[in-house]
C-alpha cells in the first residue's frame, strides 16, 4: 500500500513491486500462492481512523488471506505440495511461520473455496445467519448484498433450514442470479428503488407476513427501510456497512423500531467466534457436497489486478466472493 | 380520556367522571384502589400510532395498574381486606374478574411497591439489567433517566452486582440523588451537557475504562451520545423514549458503532418475559429485606392529579416511581 485514501480508495494508492525471493529460514515455510482472497474489511484497513482494527501500515505488503502451496518447507508438519491458506497478503510468494497457516483438504474441491464459502466468508455467513439470525422454517429472512460474498452463502444457509428468503441486490442481474442460481423466494433490485420509506413499503408488499430476520452487509438506507418491516421480536445481524466507505455515515431515522419491535441487533465479526469455525465449516462441506451450496465467485488474474478487484467491491462489481488468481 | 393529544398531551385530555358503584355479580370482586402506578407506557397510549400495543380508547377509563383491597366479593379466593394488583384503570373502585388479579402480599411492606420496585418497573429493570445488559462485577454501566422508576431500580441493582455505575438524570437534585440515596459512583446531571458529543466526551472522561453496558430509557441524543463510548462486546438494554413522546424522532448517526464495536442492543418489555417475573420479583425482595434496594417514589394525591402526575413524566417532575394515592 503507498499511499492512504482521500474520499474513495484508487489504484494510485497502490504499487506492485517485485523483489527477489527470500531464503527459507529454520522453522518457516516457502507457499507459492494461487489465489489471493478480496474482502469488503480491507477497504476499512486502508484507512488512518477507528475500524475493526489497526489500519494498514504504508509501503508494507497489503493485508489478505491467500490460499497456495508449499513449494520449501524446514517444517515437519509441512511437505512440498501442501495446500495452505493464511494471512500472507497480496504477494505471489510468501515465507511464512507456518504456526498461522491452516492446512486444507487436497480433495478436489477447488482451492479458492477455502478462502471463500468454505473459509471466513462463509464461516461469516454462517454464523451471523445461525446464531444471531436464528430463523425458524416458515420464517422470513432478508438478506442485502444478497449476490455478494457473504450474502451468497447465507441466502443458501437460510433455503436450506426452510425459510423465506427475500434477497436485496443491485441490478436485474444480480437480483436474478440471486433468485435463479442461489434458490432465493425474491429479490429487491435496489436500482428501482428510489429511497429507505419506498424500500418499506416494496418490502411489505413482497413480505406480506413481515420480515422476522435480516441479515445486513450494507447499513445505511437499506437498513433504514427494513427496520419498519420487521416483525416483533425480529433479529438484526450487522455484518457489514459497505454503504459506508469513503462516504460519509448515514443517520438512521427507524432505529426507534428497535425499541417499538422489540428487536435485537448485534454487530459482529467471524474473528470473535472462532470457537465455532469447525462447526460453522464442517456444515458448509455438508451442503456443498448435499448441492444445497452452490460456490459463487468473480475471478480476476494477476496481482496487477488486486487493487481494483478491491475497489470492484465498492461499485458492487462482483458476484459472489471476490478472488484475484495468480497463475 | 377525553380525546386524543396533538403534539404533548395535556390536562384537557382527561376528564374526571362520577358513576355510581356497579354492584357485584357472580365470581368478580370489587376493589378499592388505593394506589395508581403512573408510567410513561401510558404516553404511548394516548396516541393513535403504533406503539407497544393498541390505543386508549377515547371515552373510557384510562389503562394503568393499581392496588388496592378487596371491599366485596364473590369469589372463593378472594377475602375482604386482600390486597390486589391489576390493570383497573384511573378509578377508585373498580369491579373486576379475579383472573387478571394478583394477590400480594399484606406483611408490612408498603402497598405501592408493588406497583413500582416489586412490581411491573423492578422486574423491567431487573430483566433489562440482568437479562441483557448482563454486567460482570467491576464493569462499567451507564443508566439513564437514573432518578426515574425504572431507572432507579436498574443503578441499584447494578450496584448490588459489584459494578462501577454512572447515572444520567436532569438537574443537580436529581444527580445528587443517583449518587447519595441510589449508590452509583458518578451521575452525569444532563443540563450541564450541550450537545450528544459533548456526553460522549464527558463520558470518556468520567468512564475512563469504556462502558460495557447501557440501561436506556431516553434514546434519542442520550443514545446518540452513549454509542460511542461504549466498549467491544457492549450491551444495550433499549427499555424506554422517553425523549420521544410528543416530538418527532431524532436520528441517530452513531449507529454504526454498533457493527464497529460489535454491540448487542435489544429493545423490550416486560410483558413478553412474565416466565422471569418471579424470580426478578423474589430477587428484589431480597435486595430490600438487605437494604440493598431503597424503594424511592413521588407521590401525588387524588384522581384529579392523575393527568398532570403523568404529565409531569414527560417534564422529569418525578424521582423514582411516580404514585398517585387516592386515600
Amino acid at each position: 500500500m503507498a499511499s492512504r485514501p482521500v474520499g474513495k480508495p484508487a489504484a494510485e494508492n497502490f504499487r506492485v513491486e517485485e523483489v527477489a525471493l527470500p531464503a527459507i529460514s529454520a522453522g518457516t515455510v516457502l507457499i507459492r500462492n494461487r489465489y489471493l482472497s478480496i474482502d469488503p474489511y480491507m477497504l476499512g484497513r486502508m484507512y488512518d481512523t477507528r475500524s475493526y482494527a489497526a489500519c494498514q501500515p504504508l509501503d508494507e505488503v497489503m493485508i489478505g488471506e491467500t490460499a497456495g502451496y508449499i513449494v520449501a518447507s524446514s517444517h515437519p508438519d509441512f511437505k512440498i505440495g501442501d495446500a495452505v491458506v493464511g494471512q500472507t497478503g497480496w504477494q505471489e510468494y510468501a515465507l511464512f511461520n507456518p504456526k498461522s497457516l491452516r492446512k486444507v483438504d487436497n480433495d478436489g474441491t477447488a482451492l479458492s473455496a477455502y478462502l471463500g464459502a468454505l473459509g471466513m466468508t462463509g464461516a461469516t455467513a454462517w454464523f451471523g445467519l445461525t446464531q444471531i439470525c436464528r430463523p425458524s422454517a416458515g420464517e422470513t429472512v432478508v438478506v442485502s448484498a444478497a449476490a455478494g460474498a457473504v450474502g451468497s452463502v447465507a441466502v443458501q444457509i437460510a433455503k436450506a433450514q426452510g425459510c423465506r428468503v427475500i434477497g436485496i441486490a443491485v441490478g436485474a442481474e444480480k437480483a436474478n442470479y440471486v433468485t435463479h442460481q442461489l434458490g432465493a423466494d425474491d429479490c429487491i433490485d435496489y436500482r428501482t428503488v428510489d429511497s429507505s420509506t419506498d424500500l418499506s413499503t416494496l418490502l411489505s408488499r413482497r413480505a406480506p407476513n413481515g420480515v422476522d430476520a435480516f441479515f445486513d452487509n450494507v447499513n445505511g438506507w437499506i437498513l433504514e427501510g427494513v427496520l419498519p418491516t420487521m416483525n416483533l421480536h425480529g433479529r438484526i445481524a450487522l455484518c457489514g456497512m459497505i454503504s459506508r466507505f469513503g462516504d460519509k455515515p448515514m443517520s438512521l431515522s427507524t432505529h426507534e423500531f428497535l425499541l417499538l419491535s422489540r428487536l435485537k441487533a448485534q454487530g459482529f465479526i467471524v474473528w470473535d467466534h472462532l470457537d465455532q469455525w469447525d462447526q460453522a465449516v464442517a456444515t458448509l462441506k455438508n451442503m456443498l457436497k448435499g448441492e444445497t451450496l452452490r460456490i459463487s465467485e468473480t475471478t480476476s488474474k494477476g496481482i496487477e489486478s488486486a487493487a481494483d478487484a478491491c475497489l470492484g467491491l465498492l461499485n458492487g462489481h462482483n458476484i459472489g466472493k471476490q478472488i484475484v488468481q495468480f497463475y
